[in-house]
Protein backbone atom coordinates (compact mmCIF):
# COMPACT_ATOMS: atom_id res chain seq x y z
CA UNK A 1 0.00 0.00 0.00
CA UNK A 2 1.44 3.21 -1.03
CA UNK A 3 -1.40 5.72 0.92
CA UNK A 4 1.07 8.40 2.92
CA UNK A 5 -1.28 9.83 5.62
CA UNK A 6 0.98 12.32 7.18
CA UNK A 7 0.24 15.51 9.76
CA UNK A 8 0.30 18.75 8.06
CA UNK A 9 2.50 20.45 10.33
CA UNK A 10 5.31 17.81 9.02
CA UNK A 11 5.19 18.84 5.91
CA UNK A 12 6.00 22.38 6.46
CA UNK A 13 9.93 23.54 5.33
CA UNK A 14 10.43 20.43 3.65
CA UNK A 15 12.53 20.88 0.49
CA UNK A 16 11.04 21.56 -2.76
CA UNK A 17 13.61 20.74 -5.95
CA UNK A 18 13.13 19.47 -9.27
CA UNK A 19 14.18 16.18 -11.03
CA UNK A 20 17.39 17.89 -11.86
CA UNK A 21 18.17 18.40 -8.33
CA UNK A 22 17.86 22.18 -8.48
CA UNK A 23 16.82 23.47 -5.12
CA UNK A 24 13.54 25.37 -5.84
CA UNK A 25 12.97 26.78 -1.91
CA UNK A 26 10.31 25.31 0.94
CA UNK A 27 6.93 24.69 2.04
CA UNK A 28 5.52 27.34 3.96
CA UNK A 29 2.31 26.76 4.36
CA UNK A 30 -0.42 23.86 3.08
CA UNK A 31 -3.74 25.17 1.89
CA UNK A 32 -6.53 23.47 2.41
CA UNK A 33 -10.64 23.60 1.07
CA UNK A 34 -11.61 23.13 3.98
CA UNK A 35 -15.71 22.15 2.41
CA UNK A 36 -14.50 19.70 0.28
CA UNK A 37 -11.82 18.08 2.03
CA UNK A 38 -8.86 18.61 -0.42
CA UNK A 39 -5.35 19.80 -0.17
CA UNK A 40 -5.47 22.72 -2.71
CA UNK A 41 -2.35 24.13 -2.52
CA UNK A 42 1.46 24.04 -0.97
CA UNK A 43 2.47 27.52 -0.14
CA UNK A 44 6.38 27.64 -1.80
CA UNK A 45 9.05 30.26 -0.39
CA UNK A 46 12.09 30.85 -2.62
CA UNK A 47 13.74 33.17 -2.09
CA UNK A 48 16.25 36.18 -1.99
CA UNK A 49 16.76 37.58 -5.82
CA UNK A 50 17.75 40.77 -6.77
CA UNK A 51 18.47 41.31 -2.67
CA UNK A 52 14.64 41.30 -2.49
CA UNK A 53 13.02 39.06 0.18
CA UNK A 54 11.45 35.14 -0.21
CA UNK A 55 8.81 35.69 -2.83
CA UNK A 56 5.80 33.32 -2.21
CA UNK A 57 4.22 30.94 -4.73
CA UNK A 58 0.86 28.78 -4.38
CA UNK A 59 1.68 25.55 -6.12
CA UNK A 60 -0.97 23.16 -7.24
CA UNK A 61 -1.01 20.29 -5.04
CA UNK A 62 -1.28 18.04 -8.22
CA UNK A 63 2.02 19.72 -9.51
CA UNK A 64 4.07 18.15 -6.28
CA UNK A 65 5.26 14.80 -5.66
CA UNK A 66 6.33 14.14 -2.05
CA UNK A 67 9.83 11.47 -2.02
CA UNK A 68 9.00 10.14 1.43
CA UNK A 69 12.51 8.78 2.10
CA UNK A 70 14.11 11.90 1.14
CA UNK A 71 11.74 14.18 3.18
CA UNK A 72 11.31 16.11 -0.57
CA UNK A 73 8.55 17.31 -3.19
CA UNK A 74 9.79 17.64 -6.61
CA UNK A 75 8.49 20.09 -8.67
CA UNK A 76 8.53 19.72 -12.53
CA UNK A 77 9.54 23.71 -13.23
CA UNK A 78 13.39 24.71 -13.76
CA UNK A 79 14.07 27.72 -11.25
CA UNK A 80 13.65 30.04 -14.40
CA UNK A 81 9.84 29.14 -14.69
CA UNK A 82 9.76 29.87 -10.96
CA UNK A 83 10.87 33.36 -11.00
CA UNK A 84 8.53 34.18 -13.48
CA UNK A 85 6.04 32.40 -12.34
CA UNK A 86 2.53 34.12 -10.49
CA UNK A 87 4.21 34.95 -6.91
CA UNK A 88 3.25 37.08 -4.32
CA UNK A 89 4.78 38.63 -1.39
CA UNK A 90 3.70 37.61 2.63
CA UNK A 91 1.91 40.43 3.14
CA UNK A 92 -0.64 40.03 0.18
CA UNK A 93 -1.72 36.62 0.01
CA UNK A 94 -4.11 36.28 -2.98
CA UNK A 95 -7.53 35.06 -2.23
CA UNK A 96 -7.13 31.18 -3.35
CA UNK A 97 -10.54 30.26 -3.28
CA UNK A 98 -11.09 32.78 -6.20
CA UNK A 99 -11.70 30.17 -9.00
CA UNK A 100 -10.34 32.61 -11.97
CA UNK A 101 -7.03 32.84 -10.20
CA UNK A 102 -7.20 29.07 -9.49
CA UNK A 103 -7.36 28.16 -13.11
CA UNK A 104 -4.09 30.71 -14.38
CA UNK A 105 -2.22 29.45 -11.63
CA UNK A 106 -3.33 25.55 -12.57
CA UNK A 107 -2.46 26.56 -16.60
CA UNK A 108 0.83 27.72 -15.26
CA UNK A 109 2.06 24.54 -13.93
CA UNK A 110 0.16 22.64 -16.47
CA UNK A 111 -2.13 20.86 -14.04
CA UNK A 112 -5.95 20.38 -14.00
CA UNK A 113 -7.67 21.53 -11.09
CA UNK A 114 -9.22 19.11 -8.95
CA UNK A 115 -13.09 18.32 -9.29
CA UNK A 116 -15.18 19.08 -6.12
CA UNK B 1 -19.28 31.67 -2.86
CA UNK B 2 -18.58 29.74 0.15
CA UNK B 3 -15.47 27.32 -0.30
CA UNK B 4 -12.98 28.45 2.07
CA UNK B 5 -9.09 27.86 1.45
CA UNK B 6 -7.43 28.17 4.93
CA UNK B 7 -3.92 27.19 5.84
CA UNK B 8 -3.16 23.92 7.84
CA UNK B 9 -1.40 25.66 10.64
CA UNK B 10 -4.29 28.61 11.20
CA UNK B 11 -7.17 25.58 12.19
CA UNK B 12 -4.59 24.12 14.81
CA UNK B 13 -5.97 24.84 18.56
CA UNK B 14 -9.35 25.75 16.94
CA UNK B 15 -12.34 24.49 19.51
CA UNK B 16 -14.76 21.35 18.37
CA UNK B 17 -17.59 21.41 20.13
CA UNK B 18 -21.17 19.91 19.47
CA UNK B 19 -24.68 21.57 18.10
CA UNK B 20 -25.77 21.68 22.38
CA UNK B 21 -22.41 23.81 22.61
CA UNK B 22 -20.55 21.04 24.60
CA UNK B 23 -16.77 21.34 24.45
CA UNK B 24 -15.23 18.36 23.06
CA UNK B 25 -11.78 19.46 22.99
CA UNK B 26 -9.50 21.02 19.99
CA UNK B 27 -8.12 20.54 16.96
CA UNK B 28 -4.19 19.14 17.86
CA UNK B 29 -3.11 18.14 13.98
CA UNK B 30 -4.89 18.12 10.36
CA UNK B 31 -3.82 14.72 8.70
CA UNK B 32 -3.21 14.75 5.00
CA UNK B 33 -3.37 11.90 2.11
CA UNK B 34 -0.61 13.12 0.18
CA UNK B 35 -1.45 11.28 -3.08
CA UNK B 36 -4.69 11.62 -3.01
CA UNK B 37 -4.74 15.26 -2.35
CA UNK B 38 -7.38 14.52 0.55
CA UNK B 39 -7.55 16.03 3.74
CA UNK B 40 -8.28 12.59 6.14
CA UNK B 41 -9.13 13.59 9.57
CA UNK B 42 -8.33 15.65 12.56
CA UNK B 43 -6.69 14.48 15.54
CA UNK B 44 -8.76 16.16 18.19
CA UNK B 45 -7.63 15.86 21.81
CA UNK B 46 -9.88 15.60 24.52
CA UNK B 47 -8.64 15.99 27.84
CA UNK B 48 -8.06 14.49 31.26
CA UNK B 49 -10.65 12.50 32.48
CA UNK B 50 -9.94 10.19 35.23
CA UNK B 51 -6.93 12.02 36.07
CA UNK B 52 -6.19 10.79 32.82
CA UNK B 53 -3.59 13.03 30.60
CA UNK B 54 -5.18 13.89 27.33
CA UNK B 55 -6.67 11.52 25.01
CA UNK B 56 -6.77 11.87 21.18
CA UNK B 57 -9.45 10.79 18.78
CA UNK B 58 -9.09 10.84 15.10
CA UNK B 59 -12.01 12.57 13.42
CA UNK B 60 -13.27 11.65 9.82
CA UNK B 61 -12.85 15.01 7.81
CA UNK B 62 -16.30 14.83 6.47
CA UNK B 63 -17.72 14.68 10.40
CA UNK B 64 -16.49 17.99 10.79
CA UNK B 65 -18.27 21.34 9.93
CA UNK B 66 -16.25 24.35 10.33
CA UNK B 67 -18.12 27.71 11.69
CA UNK B 68 -15.10 30.22 10.44
CA UNK B 69 -17.03 33.21 12.46
CA UNK B 70 -16.48 31.40 15.77
CA UNK B 71 -13.35 29.99 14.44
CA UNK B 72 -14.80 26.61 15.64
CA UNK B 73 -15.94 23.15 14.49
CA UNK B 74 -19.09 21.24 15.02
CA UNK B 75 -18.75 17.64 15.78
CA UNK B 76 -22.10 15.90 15.91
CA UNK B 77 -21.20 13.32 18.97
CA UNK B 78 -22.47 13.91 22.33
CA UNK B 79 -19.26 13.95 25.20
CA UNK B 80 -19.84 10.31 26.19
CA UNK B 81 -19.77 9.02 22.82
CA UNK B 82 -16.51 10.51 22.43
CA UNK B 83 -15.31 8.69 26.03
CA UNK B 84 -15.95 5.86 24.15
CA UNK B 85 -14.66 6.58 20.85
CA UNK B 86 -11.48 4.95 19.53
CA UNK B 87 -8.85 6.91 20.40
CA UNK B 88 -4.91 6.73 21.68
CA UNK B 89 -2.39 8.65 22.98
CA UNK B 90 0.10 10.79 21.96
CA UNK B 91 2.84 8.70 21.67
CA UNK B 92 0.93 5.73 19.90
CA UNK B 93 -0.46 6.43 17.14
CA UNK B 94 -2.34 3.99 14.54
CA UNK B 95 -1.10 3.79 11.05
CA UNK B 96 -4.05 6.02 9.72
CA UNK B 97 -3.55 4.85 6.12
CA UNK B 98 -4.63 1.30 7.11
CA UNK B 99 -8.04 0.64 4.74
CA UNK B 100 -9.55 -1.46 8.02
CA UNK B 101 -8.88 0.85 10.80
CA UNK B 102 -10.06 3.57 8.63
CA UNK B 103 -13.75 1.90 7.93
CA UNK B 104 -13.84 1.72 11.61
CA UNK B 105 -13.32 5.32 12.63
CA UNK B 106 -15.87 6.05 9.39
CA UNK B 107 -18.36 3.99 10.74
CA UNK B 108 -18.09 5.26 14.66
CA UNK B 109 -18.96 9.01 13.38
CA UNK B 110 -21.56 7.84 10.84
CA UNK B 111 -19.80 8.87 7.70
CA UNK B 112 -18.89 7.33 4.42
CA UNK B 113 -15.21 7.61 3.27
CA UNK B 114 -13.79 9.42 0.46
CA UNK B 115 -13.40 8.16 -2.93
CA UNK B 116 -9.55 8.95 -4.68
Amino acid sequence: MHTKVLSATTLINDDVKNRAGDDLGKIEEVMLDVDNGRISYAVLSFGGFLGMGDKLFAIPWSALNLDTEEKCFYLNVDQKQLENAPGFDKNHWPNMADPEWGRSVHDYYNVTPYQN
